[in-house]
């Protein structure tokens, strides 16, 4: 890869850029927050449901929980998938991807502020092309944030409380052909020799950091490239995040910021 | 009930209309038929599958097969549900409806010109405002037609062949306060004495008729009122089945048809 | 079909004609209310448990509970079936019709004289030849009824309370070769063109209609023939019950009555 | 106890006195066997079904399969038992019972004679009051012994050929304040210090023995006390079930043994 | 079989020798007692957990609860098997040795003077040779033991109460080629005609006496005789045992007592 | 933290330092490779299971297949836990340890040099203190090792094939009072602000990174010291796996390897 033959990806992109991303706030009436976000093919269907109380085990702590449910629909992949309540059990790849977006929310949740209710992201892909997990949480976090803003306004969160300490989102990068990329689709990400998926707060720390060599084993010097491209990643989604925020809507409807 | 005092329900409409229906074709790229149903506030996503093949006990028969799953996202309602999926088993309701809408499709189906294939209808409940199982049978039979479309473009079936023997569509109806009424949402739906719900071909015959005592038995004359009700309604629907179906989007992209 | 060449089934009955029906009260000594249903070879068991108490969610309502559980012995029918036991999971047949039963009780009981009390029917099929959930529903009401008088005797449930509003029967119908028919057994079950389940009170209104069209879909016309063969079906079935409820034995062995 | 103040049991018995015993054969017309067995108020139906062919791992052997599943219906004890299927999973108990049943089957039963096929016994509690393993052992022998002499007849299995070996039959034993006790009902049952299962051939020879010191060990002389009360009551089971298979009906219709 | 010609096993023991057994006591630090018991290749390891309370259903009683589980870990054989944990369910093999082990348990313990505490004995199987059910009982004897005089040091037993009311241990029998024989491992298990699991306390009383004939009924004198040889291994068990628990360690690190 | 006052830990180790650890090769006789691996007091047990053969998607390929399967006995922990087996469900960390171990295997075998064979790997916590998931695939590697050197011995896989492109071992760091540690028990593990497992090859390529901001987001300086800490202890966790690898017992027994 020189200057002269710039690397350009299979949907026209260069290897530093995210596919377009859309987030449509407010997309179900059901839910206290509730998102459809979409990064190129990949749309995930992200809602909050806030309840007052908390867990069992977490009782008369003072404290909060905040969780998260991914799944996909069985006709979000190319070829048709069984669903897991029809198989009777839920399976590795969606207990690890629930457990990480749980994670990635209550890493910048005060649970100390949010009081003794429960806060559940059910996550749920609509279409899969690559970067779900990101995307969900990406997506969830504004359906969280929304859902601490219906909660402050009903009086069950009292005001004044800082729920939310920054915000949250996540994109994947991979070696392709030795070339680093960001925010992988489906066909770059199962040829990826390593693939990287990385949660990354509004301030710029990271909640997640998560690496495998699919192909072949990486060195440092790999590792601190894909970070870069990350967190510059990150950064924009952050933008896009705040930007749909700072929009609400006056009639109860939905809005939607797309970038670029 | 006389004709100087018209009963107007909660959400203005006349004992005898449907809510807003809407149907968007294509909402997926993934998904041989792709279809985003509304009716009022219920939102039924319906993907159709198409593969080739059949079940082990319908090889070598000649004879094609279709089937239905239902299932609702855990936050479709106005508290959230746990997922069938980490319950470990689907509900008696869910199965329930599964094989109602299975058995609605296949009986305007010519599954001898189908052919050895076999396409699977999945009806994921995004919002739930009542009649989930009526706008799922009603979305359903739209992308089983645009995959039934599809495998004939591909040679997948043999072209000429009319797989489609009539189209499909249904509606519930009830009586409430002694008043019996179209398309029932989910605060009439709890209030019903009884409560029907009937499915119908594009040619107005039968293919189910589901009516239950909710909270008191009904005679016969009530059960004649009803289905007249119901076939006014399920003959609006398929007029909207048809309009969406004669709108091919040249460039792949959404169509969506609203009525009224 | 004329009035020279009359319509006659495999078994000798005339379309309009029962299969021998037997109900044979207190067949065990265990339940509150036993009974053995026969519809001509199909034999189901339906016990009635009766126990103080309601579930958690009806607590104080001061309401009590009726549900039923239908399953197959695992040779009921003609070849074996896998227990649903072993394979871990109730299917939705069995689901379906144990709701149907459940609902159809709940009908005619009238929850808020029973008290805050539990009753059970447990219909297990001994031998399947068409029309179990008929029989099943047929039955149960005489083994409810006797749980309520078991009650009543205890003082479980106040002496003058009228729990029981009314009785319910059910029994199918449908179309063989273009001729309505009575109470299908297996081999004419699978033959009809419209099958139709119909749950009638004592007093002759409809409690359940579940019409299929299970190979060609039915008209209005068809629809009206087949409801009145149903309600004189059931009407001779409320005589058969009141007939065994009238005879109570002295001695607290089984009564039996067969009709015709 | 002395010859003068002999000890008798709540039901009137002896303590080496079965209770009554009646076997009925063909109770139902499903099934290559069916037998209803009663050991007093314990009602058991054992159910042989045969089917030609073996499980895979026994293909190309030569050799035939006989199993067994023995289950319990919800009701037939004293308070209502959930059921199995809903519970998702077969319990120990049932397990353990299921395998006791094959493997005394399988002790008389020459597989090699059997050639590849399969029989399965299901056993299913009507009703239990005390032991139902031993009542399932000696009623399904009846069973699986129709199911042979009908496999023979229909020339699934070679003329001439010696399936059954032997017969098999079981009782209990225990011991109850101090005294030996033959046939335990249930109020015995969980009052026995040691509670004994024994499984013998029409031969006399043991297959099962299966003793368990529920309240307190016992000692080599009670043991053998056990086992003499035992075998004669085995043998007077062996007796029952030789007259039931000797008396076949001519047409078709059930034969029922009653001892005493 | 004559006294010039001595039977020699494969082993080169005499037929009514133990094989090597070996207790290793303490031999993890979790677990109030924690137990590696050997019998020849068989290894089982046995870990009691001690808690305060009892189950429900035994709550205010006074007493307490032991009760234990068994398992296999998945290459414990010389093929591996499935993981029960992976196949959803427990198989009954499983299920019924672990009622046999808490069963043998409860026989010695008072559970009046154990007070209102559980007690689980975890047995899982390193690596099987036959006998593991027998091994895992002798070797929880020991780590219950230890349990038991922890709470006594911990005072959650008071001082001077006589939890343990005996010793308990147990051994396999079996009759091969016509030669009783003690302690069968696995090449022999599957040979023999007969096999016995008994279970013996430490003053010579039988809490299970367990034969069952995998290809030839026994008849009362083989038993008689396996039985004498079973008292006789478990007598050298019980002395095993004694031993292993007369040598506390000073310091808290393995004990450990091989026999012969 | 300067150089005048050291950090010293609980258990007196330097931040940099790693527990003792040992490495006992062939503990069992059964698995073509066994290893029992001690980090401290974590002690899980590595079993490999080499088949013939490989699953059915892989059929064809001529490449194997590698992978792993990890559990925790009941009371590995300080308190005991419920079997997976008898919940019925496997739990997600239990899928995503698994899962770990198997993609970290893979990483360095060569799939088409062991040609269409299946390795499988079940690591069983048998005591956790903290880094079980690292230990588990550190053990598991000379597991494996041990497997493949037996498949070539007995010509499974033809001599002269590099099958292991490499070694891999794992361990975990994290930040504790702002200390990067290294090899955390499981006292310092629940109090790491940011807790990492990282796998790498003998050659000192990254094969997973997994970094979890447990309780405060962390920076790019923090993870490059982790990362430092990280590799330092994967280098001498390889020089363990080379010596006991190094000294191949002559006689079938254990070998053993302690270090530091």
């Amino acid at each position: 890869m020189t200057a002269t033959t710039p690397v350009l990806r299979a949907d026209g992109r260069r290897p530093d850029e995210l596919r377009p991303v859309t987030i449509t706030r407010r997309f179900l009436e059901a839910g206290e927050g509730s998102v459809l976000v979409e990064f190129g093919g990949t749309k995930v269907l992200c809602v909050a449901s806030f309840t007052e109380g908390v867990p069992r085990w977490r009782k008369g702590s003072g404290e909060g929980w905040v969780t998260a449910e991914y799944a996909m629909l069985p006709r979000a992949t190319s070829s048709r998938s069984d669903r897991e309540s029809i198989k009777g059990r839920v399976g590795g790849r969606t207990h690890e991807i629930s457990r990480l977006v749980g994670r990635s929310l209550r890493a910048i949740i005060d649970v100390a502020q949010l009081g003794e209710n429960t806060i559940v992201l059910d996550c749920d892909v609509l279409q899969a092309d690559g970067g779900t997990r990101t995307a969900a949480i990406t997506g969830a976090y504004v359906a969280l944030a929304d859902a601490v803003a219906w909660a402050t306004e009903k009086r069950l969160v009292p005001k004044g409380r800082t729920v939310l300490k920054d915000s949250v989102a996540a994109v994947s990068v991979g070696i392709i052909d030795g070339v680093p990329m960001l925010d992988l689709p489906y066909v770059e990400d199962v040829r990826a020799e390593t693939d990287m998926n990385v949660v990354v707060t509004g301030s710029g720390t990271f909640v997640e950091v998560q690496g495998t060599a699919e192909h072949a084993p990486f060195d440092r010097r790999e590792l601190d490239v894909l970070l870069d491209l990350a967190v510059a990643g990150t950064d924009r989604l952050a933008q896009i995040q705040a930007a749909v925020l700072a929009a609400p809507p006056a009639d109860g409807s939905a809005t939607r910021v797309t970038l670029p």
